[in-house]
């Protein structure tokens, strides 16, 4: 090349900082620029419900290096030779003249940055709902570090005694974390009828739901924020459909992401049906130099095939690290995605990967699941904590779909190894086959997740046979004449157990023994905490020639509601 | 069937009551009988070293189910319905009449099992060294529950002041690790040049063996015990070829086991070249009514399709459930393994899958390797922790072949990751396109081990040229004319770094102003303590002109020597 090479880069957080970054490494000559609007680079936005929580002392780390260097002009000039301007923002794209007219935010002064490629790193904005009293006082997205800054300064003061946090999405949840680790009361208001509704499947949410619950979290399912109201120019209450008044002195509204796509949209540019802009697997947008990443973009998903947006931040350093390499000459690819999340709420851990049960059900998959509880390390060992993980097979393909897990102990590797095994296309008997590493401080000798493939494989076989919790409450709800026989030993049973007549209680060693005990000719689910006595227990009975005999999956561990039945 | 089929297990550790319990459930009507020579059955070998260490407080832990039910007769006849002899030994097979011969070994009565399918799950024994005064007091393995016993009642004397390991094989050092937990100092000798030499790159292994060095174990390598003596019939020392003496009250060989073949031999069954019992994907003998499974049988390398012994509790349980199938009219099958193991020693996890750098090349691969240090998770997170993972690739074909980890962050999830992806044939290229979970409490937006997969490909591509740690020691130790360029700033640079006069330090962000201060001409290495910035100042010296520039992969926290160099 004669002329030096110029790569404008239009947003400074995480996907254009790395294609920025990435670059510079691939091209040492190259002129490369970025264009920021706010006056915060390469923040980690992740971070920001730790530092509401408290959790982080230091705003700077939130946007320092690893090795403590702040993210600003002087980092990216020196380290990187990269021309960062903040509050400077891009305002139109000139795509014959191959020029980018921008405005100084501070002075008003117009720029132009003349381009050979450039990179749409324009990120996602908080959708604010129409909501009556939305602008009062007291009433915050959060999205960018200074809605961070400006809840720290609100909680500071002392005075938000309650909080009400519109949506439980991924942001509303974690905030509502970092809220209750700040002592302040919450309710969550989420229009469907679950938490995480775009992440989790119900039965999993349930469970998470009911340990937010127990932990004195308020959560209104299926219900909506009608109004705010305030006084004096601030937050007083809110008014929900259902559930009346919730008297609060702080609103989070959490309710999803838009891509910002305004500047694409304007420069002529493909936005896609998911109305993210449309790029191919080499990052290019519908103009073969005009590159996109990060959260403005749609993906692909492994899975479907399906366009998706998915704004996550994996996904946007992926990105960033392809498009350096492609505006400086390289053919490097993103493939599809699964969609794999993980989060900490209320010290419970979750996550998913690939496709839900719903979610694959909707496609219209014939899908197999599992769920079972397990020790995520051998009971011996004291770190040893509680995880349940649901397993989601293709029934006729035996492709594995998708994984979910919630526990207080390690469910982010079982997640994570779900997700590389479906990247690479596993199929059910192929999960057998993965050599996990054992030691007792990290796993059990037959890990949970192989566990759940297992069960998928025993009822194919028809050796399981079982029953959900949702459907166990419904049928016992309903008045089914059914046996609900708990095989653990009487002292352990005392502890706690459904409340109701149907359940009678015999120990798993004594059950060969006893076996006459058990009423003939009706339905019979068999329960323990775990799930796995009470399978050994269906074998038992469908041994002794029972016919219609079911053990509850998962165990008493996924019974996410009261112990006492009440009939309908 | 009319007669009820009769299946025959031979030992009762693991791998046995795994493959009877499977049976019971697949079959309800069988009958099946366990003969365990000893008094305990299914107890947790993995779980000694914690017994020891007094973090298991209760024995009974180690041979109890996770719901506190130990493992007896009385459970298995009562909850299995399967008949278990203890102190029972199996002495002979008679093929023809399908009749195995054993003896009570309390009462010496001779008893005869008819078997339809036998199961052989013999196991495994320590190889005792032939060393001379090996039958003292005080001289111990570490392979039965009953050792663990006698080792602890030695220890709660409060007279063992100095302990020696031999062989730094897993065993040895999970014991060195659990006495120095209860105050004894420790001397670990091992005939190879390295801790864990069928497990650990030398690199690795060579981080570990600092750490332990500097947390205060001695470990002399390359060394052997000539002879143990001791005085009134009991320990007192040990004599080493290379440092001598080594005053002790506790020896425990820990140099390996071999495969307990014996019964098998004696019956004609085809034994394998690793010395183990041959068997085919089914788990079947070269008798197809004989099956065996657990440390007792062979296994096939997954990658090399090789013959491996390897005796793990993870395969022991895989076989059982496999067997179980199969002697119940089932067609379940073992693949290969990857051999993966995990750890924790002296507070380091360390890990490994698939084939070794050094394993990989003596096999013939031409590899491509890549050292990363990393946090865990996202440094503005309190939890995190550093790791260094090591990733090997055919450099022919792509293909991924093995993973090494080391720290005291979460280097086992990594570890599975890549024993995942490579059990299903995982290229490089796919580890970009792996969706791995991202949340600020578990992982970083770039996980280490994606990370580690860039440095290949920026390998692949010229742009990372890299000199691992021990490459470069021998280089200063051999006074080559080298610069070794720190990019840590000035005050960072005081707190630690090698100490010679070819040292200088300039930071990252001052190297493009001063890159005038760097001599021309000579090879330059660039350092920092995770090897980020020296990556990056290697490209910006590339960028500009400089021809020999290498950054120490890993960066400093590789570095597992003296900061002094002492040139030879």
């Amino acid at each position: 090349m004669g002329e030096k090479q110029r790569i404008v880069v239009i947003g400074g957080v995480a996907a254009g900082p790395k294609a920025a970054a990435r670059a510079r490494r691939c091209n040492p000559d190259a002129e490369i620029v970025i264009l920021e609007r706010g006056k915060m680079t390469s923040y980690a936005g992740c971070g920001l419900p730790f530092f509401i929580s408290g959790m982080i002392h230091d705003f700077s780390e939130l946007y320092k290096t690893s090795y403590g260097m702040p993210r600003d002009e002087n980092y990216f000039g020196k380290e990187k030779n990269i021309k960062l301007y903040t509050r400077t923002e891009a305002v139109s794209i000139d795509r014959n003249a191959k020029v980018v007219k921008a405005v100084n935010l501070e002075t008003g002064e117009e720029l132009n940055f003349p381009y050979d490629k450039l990179v749409l790193a324009t990120g996602a904005v908080p959708f604010i709902p129409p909501i009556e009293g939305i602008d009062l006082e007291g009433v915050y997205q959060l999205n960018h570090p200074d809605d961070a800054l400006k809840i720290q300064k609100a909680l500071d003061t002392g005075e938000i005694e309650h909080a009400v946090i519109v949506g439980a999405g991924l942001i509303g949840m974690e905030t509502a974390d970092a809220l209750f680790n700040r002592m302040v009361e919450v309710t969550i208001v989420e229009f469907q009828n679950q938490v995480l509704p775009g992440m989790l499947d119900p039965d999993i949410a349930a469970k998470l739901q009911r340990h937010m619950y127990e932990e004195g979290a308020t959560i209104y399912t299926g219900d909506k924020v009608v109004r705010i109201e305030g006084k004096d120019g601030k937050v007083t209450r809110v008014v929900t459909e259902k559930h009346g008044l919730i008297e609060c002195q702080m609103v989070i509204t959490a309710v999803g992401v838009r891509p910002n796509v305004k500047l694409a949209k304007e420069a002529g540019l493909e936005i896609g049906e998911t109305g993210a802009i449309s790029v191919n697997e080499y990052m290019q947008t519908s103009d073969p130099d005009i590159y996109a990443c990060g959260d403005c973009v749609e993906s692909v998903h492994m899975i479907t095939g399906k366009k998706v947006y998915a704004p996550m931040a994996t996904y946007a350093n992926r990105h960033g690290r392809v498009v350096g390499d492609n505006v400086t000459g390289g053919k490097s690819t993103v493939k599809g995605i699964l969609g794999t999340g993980v989060a900490e709420i209320f010290e419970m851990n979750i996550g998913r990967t690939g496709l839900g049960e719903v979610q694959a059900k909707n496609l219209g998959y014939d899908v197999i699941t599992a769920i079972v509880s397990d020790l995520d390390r051998t009971h011996y060992h004291p770190a040893h904590k509680l995880i349940q993980i649901k397993l989601i097979v293709d029934a006729n393909t035996k492709r594995i779909l998708g994984a979910q897990a919630i526990g207080q102990g390690d469910v982010v590797k079982r997640i994570d190894v779900v997700a590389s095994a479906i990247s690479l296309g596993a199929k059910l008997e192929d999960m057998f086959n993965i050599d996990l590493g054992y030691a007792p401080p990290f796993s059990t000798p037959i890990d949970p997740i192989i566990g759940a493939a297992s069960v998928i494989s025993n009822k194919e076989k028809g050796l399981a046979v079982t029953i959900t919790a949702q459907e166990l409450k419904e049928k016992l709800e309903r008045g089914d004449d059914i046996v609900l026989l708990d095989v653990r030993t009487a002292e352990q049973f005392k502890t706690k157990h459904i409340k109701d007549e149907r359940v009678i209680q015999i120990a798993l060693s004594d059950l060969r023994d006893q076996v006459d005990k058990i009423p003939k000719g009706k339905e019979i689910v068999t329960i323990c905490p775990m799930g796995k006595r009470a399978y050994e227990a269906s074998r038992i009975l469908q041994g002794a020639g029972f016919e219609d005999v079911k053990f509850l999956e998962g165990g008493l561990n996924m019974w996410a509601y009261d112990l006492e039945i009440k009939k309908k």
